[in-house]
């Protein structure tokens, strides 16, 4: 693993370099992780222009920094920022790059007091964004390892709930979810990538609906969306199956999510813009008539986080290259009646995309 | 529900007189929760100082806002911060405060852009710090019986673990886990309030240990910390049990811990400091010559956030009152032995404290 580490480093360095910025403070936990290895949920490191590091962690995680950070500096306070200013090389006044997403006014006051304190008052601030999660987004093989063992995950649990007959009327939807979790943690799952979505009839029109205590009723459609964490790495996947004979439209509008998610993950090539990918399955779903009932974008990226760069909407400027993993889940959400969404999670690799969630998509009538 | 956000808002509104803002941006998603009742994972709420409200959220949640947010008014844009600016009352250059713990910086961008867009270019920024988690810190009637239903499923959700052997030699820290989170859900758990914690032998000297394949084994201590979620509300629990014999060392110091929490909990009442508090059980674990294994603070509230004020570490400035909903959480951690953490969420009410798990605390050898 570390062995991965100091490349990714560097290739932050050399945005770095392009930003003009002697270094940058790395306050999302997630670009932490990617960065040094250190996976606890508090601390802030600094990574240099050369592709150094040093990390500021508290006293819970002094021996967990050691372990899993073991080729970056470390400093234990609570003071995190100024913990890793303390340890700044270079002169004072270089400019410092910072992270605007992730970076909270009280944490840039925290810095401004640091830099006052170790003679940086002069120093330059520059809001950046996105840097870390430019060199996250393409993948390398350790990484595409462990995204598609979560997949496996996701592949191995849902089966499992098929086979064990757990989505079926008169269950409610947090006993389906309960279900699926237990079997995903059964099959290697760290956690939940995300909060299991179950949601029953109606309840299927809230694309981001929680399961609640609703009973699962004959000709309802069910919308599954369900990811995994492995070493870190999510998975994410959502399947819509059918209890008994569900309403004609609903059963319409589900072939045409069919339809539009097959033809999306078939256009899954590197140098496609993600804006003309999300463009082929919507016009898809508005040939059909459903356009607006389809109210989100057609995928994101997946990584560390379960939402990451690139952006699949409409609205995106970036174009697929090799090593990006994305979703593609479009779906149709009819208000009082129900929806669907079928996604899978799809890795470009060798110019074309590969599914890595691969279970049955037909329709599946329990 | 409904009926106890107003006051909520109105208490805010109080606090935000005290720092003369005409209004505050909510950009922390518990807070927006808690003044709205809207919990959905984006969006963006501005409550004015006489308590009215508005929320922005985008199409996603077009459905779920109106349900659960029926007293405030509604924008659906992904423009969160232009979109409630839209909305605000009074004169443009009124002061506006914004949560320094919570506003990013490219939120804070965000934020001058719409007001220069929205002829406020003159309003003032005041940067506030925990406004809404002060008013959060006093749970009402409604909250704390939620609180008290997550922690009657972690009770149950323990027993039912202890009582089918799932904590046994031969088994992975991530088995029990998994059948720890599948017991929380069947009990009414909406999901975990954190990433439960199983460490076992060694790993137990790590007070954040993530559950793994190490399989349990004859000697070892176990330490599970562990919450559930009910209606967004948390609780957290932690249990240290012991396979076979283990060593006389940790025996001693389970034993230790044991006085500290009890002490601890019989500690809490109105009108105690936290650093008081936190003294009483730190004491203890001194006097017995383990001062240097327990680095972390005694407890912290507990709410919609499963680390919520207050603070109850030796740094701490509050004074218990009633309402307050704290965690009494000592340990002692051994390097290459293992560790023991003992950990119970109490309330403070009628001027005491009650635990509100419940579960035995005395040395259990499985």
């Amino acid at each position: 693993m570390i062995e991965r580490l100091a490349p990714r480093r560097k290739a932050l360095a050399a945005a770095l370099a392009d930003v003009g910025a002697q270094g940058l403070l790395v306050t999302d936990p997630r670009n932490i992780a990617y960065l040094t290895g250190f996976r606890g949920s508090g601390g802030v490191a600094l990574v240099d222009d050369d592709g150094e590091a040093v990390l500021c962690t508290d006293s819970r995680y002094e021996l967990q920094v050691v372990e899993q950070a073991p080729d970056v500096g470390h400093v234990i306070s609570r003071e995190y920022v100024s913990g890793v200013l303390g340890r700044r090389r270079g002169p004072a006044e270089a400019p410092l790059a910072v992270e605007a997403e992730h970076m909270t006014l009280s944490a840039a006051s925290a810095l401004r007091r640091a830099l006052a304190d170790t003679g940086g008052a002069a120093t330059r601030i520059v809001e950046t964004s996105g840097l870390v999660e430019q060199v996250r987004r393409t993948k390398d093989p350790e990484e595409l390892a462990l995204i598609e063992r979560a997949c496996g995950v996701v592949d191995e649990a849902w089966t499992h709930l098929l086979t064990t007959g757990a989505i079926a009327a008169g269950r409610t939807e947090r006993e389906v979810a309960a279900d699926l979790e237990h079997a995903m943690r059964r099959a290697g799952s760290d956690g939940v990538a995300f909060e299991t979505i179950v949601a029953s009839g109606p309840n299927g029109a809230h694309p981001h609906h929680v399961p609640g205590d609703r009973v699962l009723a004959d000709g309802d459609l069910v919308v599954v969306d369900f990811g995994a964490t492995v070493s870190g790495y999510a998975s994410d996947c959502t399947r819509t199956v059918a209890l008994g004979t569900a309403p004609e439209r609903l059963l319409d509008a589900y072939e045409v999510v069919l339809r539009a998610q097959l033809a999306g993950v078939e256009a899954v090539r590197e140098g496609t813009g993600c804006a003309e990918l999300d463009a082929v399955s919507r016009g898809i779903i508005d040939d059909a008539g459903f356009g607006d009932h389809f109210g989100h974008s057609l995928g994101h990226g997946v990584g560390l986080d379960v939402h990451e760069a690139p952006a699949v909407s409409t609205r995106s400027t970036s174009t697929l290259s090799d090593g990006d993993v994305i979703t593609i889940e479009p779906g149709i959400y009819l208000p009082g009646l129900g929806g669907i969404r079928i996604e899978d999670t799809v890795a470009v690799t060798g110019g074309g995309g590969r599914s890595l969630t691969t279970t049955s998509k037909a329709l599946r009538v329990l």
